[in-house]
C-alpha cells in the first residue's frame, strides 16, 4: 500500500512522476500566521535543481514552485498548503529500452512486481525528481523551526573523504559539490569528470547537522527522533545507510570512550564535553547538534552494459543512456536538509502537543 | 508526544517500565485463524531473556508471556492480542544515585528535559526491558509471514569481526553471542570478560537477514521497506547506525560494481547475480534476501566514573553500579529479528490491501 | 491541528480555498490497474456543480477536473493520483462586510478563534467548495468498489418529506432536487423559491444507500463501518445529524420490533426479513443495503440581518449578500455519495489487508 | 482490518473480550505531571458497572481498574498508561445456543462473515463490556481537560421523553436511569420493569453536554470536532444515530431561526443568544456548550424467539437467555461521557500542537 504522506503533526503528501505534467506537495498541520511566499521556498529548490553544473544531470528544469492554497495576505492560514512544480523538460526521448527491460539497481523490476506495470518514463514515481516536492515542503518546515539551523554537505565521494581539519562552512556553497573542504572539491572535479566520461558513476556520503534543537524534542518509543530521522533519510533515493553521531564507529568504542560527559553550562543548561551521541539520547534531543550521516550508492543509470532480463523474462543487456547525475549523492544534500527540517518541525509540534 | 504504537496495518503498542509490575504489548490488525498459544512466543523471549550467561545482565527475569485476549480455541480471532510479561526481579536496590544525577549516554537527562521528571528506577520506560514486549509481538508477526525465515547474528564485538568464510548458521545458537563463527565466539568470551571485569563495555554490529520475502512487498514513498526497517532498527536501544545491503560500503563502489545483474531464473522469477542492494530497490522487495546491519554503541552503564551534572544542576560524577550487560549488542539480535518480523508482517498486509 | 486527510488504506487529502486559484485532492493507496480518465470523474462533479438551476448558488464554476499524476496509459499506477480543479468565477466582490464581522452559523468566528485570522473571501477553506475535491476523489473510490451501487437523494426539505410509497429511483435525476418523489419535487420548487425570495433558507434531509456491500466489510472497534460513515457524513458542511438504518426511530422500538430476522437465502447467504440495522451490525456490514441519513441545517448565508459582533468585538448586524444556495442540502446529495464511496473503498482494502 | 486505537494525539487502545481473563486500555500521548491514581478512575467505572440496579444486567463485575504503567510517584510520566480490569463473573454457562446460531441484531453473523469464526462467549469482543476500558481511559482524559465539565443523561426511554422544564441536574445521579427529570425516572421504573418481565427491551436517547470547551478546539476538514464526536459516539454499542445541537430538528428550521446571534460578552468573548449549533461551527468549538445526542436501539438480547439461521446455514429460532440489560441505553451515559472526554483531550492537544 503506498504511503505518500510523511509526518504526524506537521505532515506533507507528495505526488507526481518524472514525466507527468507536474509534481507537488500538500503540507498539512502547519501553524498559522507564518510569513510565507514562493520566494521563501525557491532558494532551496534552486540548490537541488538539476542542470546547474556539469556534475549533475543536464535535464533543464526551472523547478519554479507555486503556492496554490493555505496562504492569505502573505501568511499561512493553518489550512493545507498546496505546492506545485511543473515539469518542463520532459524530453520526448525514446523509452522503449527502459520499457522493455529492467535496469538493475532501479525500481523497474520491483514496481512491476508490485503493481503489475509501471510508468517507465524517466522512472515514473521512483525518479529522484520526487525529492523536489520534499525540498519545497522542507522550505515550509524551516519556517516552523526558526530556532534551528540546518546544514548538509558532502563528506566523501567515490571513497575520497574530506579532511575534517580543513572544514570551512563558507566553502559549502562555493563549489558544485556542497563540499566544505576546498581541496577535496578540486579533487572531486577530476574524480566525477572521469567517472562521467567512463560511463560510470560514484557513491557519496552526506552529513547533515541541525544546531539549535532544544533538549526535549523527540519521543519514546516508536517516534524517537533518531528513528524518525532514519526513516526520513533512508527514504531518500539511493540511500543505503544512516548513522546518528558516531554511528558504526561507536560500535568500536569502549563505554568510557563513548560517554558524553556533562558539566554545568550557561543558562542552567548542561554543557557536554563530547557528542558521540549525535545529539540524541533515548530518542530525545540532548540540546547538542543533531548529526546524521547517509551513504548513497553510485547512480544506477550507467552507460556500461549490464546483464538483465526483459519484461518478457528473457535475458538481455541494458545500458542507460540519457541525462543522469554521475553522482546522485551531490544533490542529496539539499534533500537531506529538507528531510531534517520536516522531521524537526513535526517533532516540535508533537512535543508542544504533549508537553505544552 | 509519545508514540508507543508501531505499524500501519499490523500494529502493536507497547507499555511498561523496567521496575513496574509488568510490561506488555497489544497487537492489532492480526489476521484471524492463525494458531497461537504462549508456546509460540516463549522461545523468542527465552532468547532475549537476561541472566542466561555471564555475558549478559544478571537480572533474573523468567519473562513468561501471557496472552490475555484475541485468541479463542487456540486461534487468533482478528481482535487485539494483549500480551503481558510480569516483572519479577525488581531488586529493591538504592536508586538515589540515579535519581540525583544524569548518567551520560542514558536517557536520564533527556526524559527530564522533555517531561519535567522521570521514573529513574532502572531507566523506567527507556530501559531495554521494553524490548521484551517487542519480541513477544514479533512472535505473533512471524505467524503472519510463514513464507519468511528471519535470522539475526552478531558479526562484530568491540571491533573484532567474524570471518565471513567461517560463517556457520548452526553456530549461531551454539554460543552465548549469537555468533556464526566459532572461532570469533571464543575470542569474544575473553574480550567481553575483560571489559566486564574492567568495569567497561563494548559495542557490537548485528546483521539480520530475511529470506523468502516475495518481490513486491514494500511501497513508495514514505513507507519504503528500507525506510521502515531503518526506523524499526534505529529505534532499538543503543543502535546508532543502520545499513541495508552494502550500506556505507556501497558509497565506495562504482556504478558497475554496485549493479545487481539479473538473468532468467526458476518459476519465471529473475535470478540476481549479486545482492548489493540488500533485497530492496525503490523501497520494494526484489525477492532476494533482505539484509540489514545495525551498529550498537557500548553499554552506557559502566563502573568507570564519568563527569556529569546532578538534577540540581551541580557538577558531580557518576559510576553505574548494578547489573548490566557488558555488551548490549548481544541481546539485540533477537530484538532485531522481532522488528524485522513486525515490519514484514505489516508490509505483507499493506501490499495485500492495495494489490489484492 | 488540521487534518485534511481522510482514510486509512484508501486515503485522500484535499486542499484549496473558495477564492484561491484552484482546489484539489491527492488520492493515495489506490489499487493499480484501474482504468481511469477525467471522463470517469467529471459526471460526478457535474452533479455537484453550482449554477445548474435557480435552486442553487448562481456562481458559475465549470469544475473541470484534471488528473496530474498516478495514471499511465489510462490506468492507475498505484501511486498518488493528484486531482486539480481550477476556480474560475471568483467574482471580485467586496468582502469588507465579511472581513469585518462574523456571520452567525459560519466558521468566521471559530477560524479566527483558532488561527488568529482567516481567509474571509467566500469562507476560505470552510467553504462548501472544498467538497468538489471530495466528489472528485469519490469518483476514484467508486472504481475501487465496482460491486457496490451508491445512491443519495433528498427525502425532506424545510420539513416537507417525500412520500415513501411514491419513491421512484428514476425521478432522482429528473428534477433539480435529487428527489425520488415527483410530487414532492414540485412542492419543493415553490418552497425553495419562496425561501429564496424571502432572503431566507431551508434545511434538508438526505438519504444515501449503498447496495452490494459484502458482509464482512467494516471492523471493530474504532474503525466500525457505521462509525466511519458517521465521521464522513458529519464532516460535510452543514450536517448536524447522522442516522444509520432506523436511527433515532430505533430508540422508540421494542427489541422484538427492531430485530432483523434471518432465514436461509441464495448462494448460502442469509436472507434478512428486515433492515432496521441499516446494513451494519457490530460495525461490520451484514450484506444488506447500507443506509445513512443526514440532517442539513438551513444555509447560514441569509439576507435577513442577524445581530453579531465585529472583528473589533463591537456589536453590529450582518446580512449575507452574494450568491448562495437557498438550501445547501440539495447539493449535499452527490457529496454524501462521494463520502460513502470513499469510506467503502477504504474498508474494502482494510478488510483485504487483514482477512486476505 | 481491526483498529482498536482511537485518537491522534491523545490516543488509547483497548483490548479484551467479554469472557476472557481481563480487558484493558493503553493510553498514549498523555501529558506528563498529572496526578493520577486508581481512585481517579474508579468512580467513573462504578457508574458504568453492571449489577447496580434491577434495570441493568445482573452480571456482577467489580470492574476494579489497575494502573500497570505510566505513573510514577503519583504522577503521569508521559509514557503509556496501561489500565487493566479483570473479568470476575464469567459464569460458566452453556453457550452452545449462541455458538450454533446467529442472534439477530448482534455481531454474531458479521464477525463470522469477516473472520471465519468468532469467540461466541458473551459476544466476545463485540460485547459492551469493552466500553469499561473506554470509561477507564476516559477517566485519564478528564485529567487532561480540567477546564471542561462533562455530563451525560438519559432523555428518553422507549419513546417516553423527559420534560425539559423539569430538568434538574441534581436528579441525574439520584436514580438508576441517569435521568434529570424525577417524574420521568418514576415512569421509567415501570416501563423498564414491564419490558424486562415481558422478555423484551427498550431503546433510549442519551444527551451529553460539555461546558467550558474553549473556542478554537477542533479543526478542519477531516478532524472536525463534530466529525470526531460522531465517530466516537456512533462507535458505542447499540448507537444508531448522532446529533449535534439541534440535529435533525435543524433541518426543519429556517435560516433566520437557526442562526445563533452574537453580541459582545464578558472578557472580550462573544455572548451567543442561542445554541442551535451545539457549540460547533465549521468543525471548531464556538465556546458554547458542546451538545451531542445519541439514539440507542433496544437491547438485541431478548427472550422473545426470533427466526434466524444457524452456523450451518439452516433455519432455526433463537431466544437469548442469560443476564442482559433491558435497556442498554442507560449504561451508555457514562460511556458517552468518556468518549466526549477522550475526543476533547485529543482535540486540546492537537490544537496546542498547531497553534501553540
Amino acid at each position: 500500500m503506498s504511503f505518500n504522506t510523511f509526518g504526524r503533526a506537521f505532515r506533507f503528501t507528495t505526488w507526481g512522476e518524472s514525466h507527468g505534467p507536474a509534481l507537488g506537495a500538500v503540507v498539512d498541520g502547519c501553524p498559522p500566521g507564518l510569513a510565507l511566499s514562493e520566494a521563501d521556498l525557491q532558494p532551496w529548490l534552486d540548490k537541488r535543481r538539476p542542470g546547474t553544473s556539469r556534475f549533475t544531470t543536464q535535464r533543464q528544469e526551472p523547478d519554479q514552485v507555486r503556492i496554490l492554497s493555505g496562504v492569505f495576505e502573505g501568511k499561512t492560514t493553518g489550512t493545507p498548503i498546496s505546492l506545485m512544480i511543473e515539469n518542463v523538460d520532459q524530453r520526448s526521448k525514446d523509452y522503449s529500452d527502459v520499457a522493455k527491460a529492467y535496469r538493475p539497481g532501479h525500481a523497474d523490476y520491483t514496481y512491476d512486481a508490485k503493481y503489475g506495470f509501471r510508468d517507465y518514463r524517466g522512472g515514473g514515481r521512483s525518479s529522484a525528481r520526487e525529492t523536489a516536492a520534499r525540498v519545497a515542503a522542507g522550505g515550509v518546515a524551516r519556517l516552523v523551526i526558526p530556532e534551528v539551523r540546518i546544514r548538509a554537505y558532502v563528506v566523501e565521494i567515490g571513497g575520497d573523504a574530506i579532511d575534517r581539519a580543513a572544514f570551512d562552512d563558507a566553502q559549502i556553497d562555493a563549489n558544485p559539490f556542497f563540499c566544505p573542504d576546498a581541496a577535496a572539491a578540486l579533487r572531486w572535479e577530476a574524480l566525477v569528470d572521469a567517472a562521467r566520461k567512463a560511463g560510470s558513476s560514484l557513491g557519496a556520503v552526506v552529513e547533515c547537522v541541525a544546531t539549535g534543537v532544544p533538549a526535549g524534542w523527540g519521543a519514546p518509543i516508536y517516534a524517537k527522533l533518531d528513528s524518525d530521522l532514519a526513516a526520513a533519510m533512508m527514504g531518500i533515493n539511493a540511500v543505503k545507510g544512516v548513522e546518528i553521531g558516531d554511528g558504526f564507529a561507536a560500535a568500536r568504542l569502549r563505554g568510557e570512550e563513548n560517554a558524553d560527559p556533562m558539566r554545568p553550562g550557561e543558562n542552567g543548561l548542561p554543557e557536554f564535553l563530547a557528542n558521540h551521541a549525535g545529539g540524541v539520547a533515548g530518542g530525545i534531543a540532548t540540546g547538542q547538534p543533531v548529526i546524521v550521516r547517509i551513504a548513497l550508492k553510485p547512480t544506477s543509470s550507467i552507460l556500461t552494459p549490464v546483464p538483465t532480463i526483459g519484461s518478457d523474462g528473457e535475458a538481455t543487456e541494458i545500458q542507460t543512456k540519457g541525462r543522469h547525475d554521475p553522482c546522485v549523492g551531490i544533490r542529496a544534500a539539499p534533500v537531506a536538509e529538507a528531510m531534517m527540517a520536516l522531521v524537526l518541525a513535526d517533532q516540535k509540534l508533537l512535543h508542544r502537543a504533549q508537553c505544552g
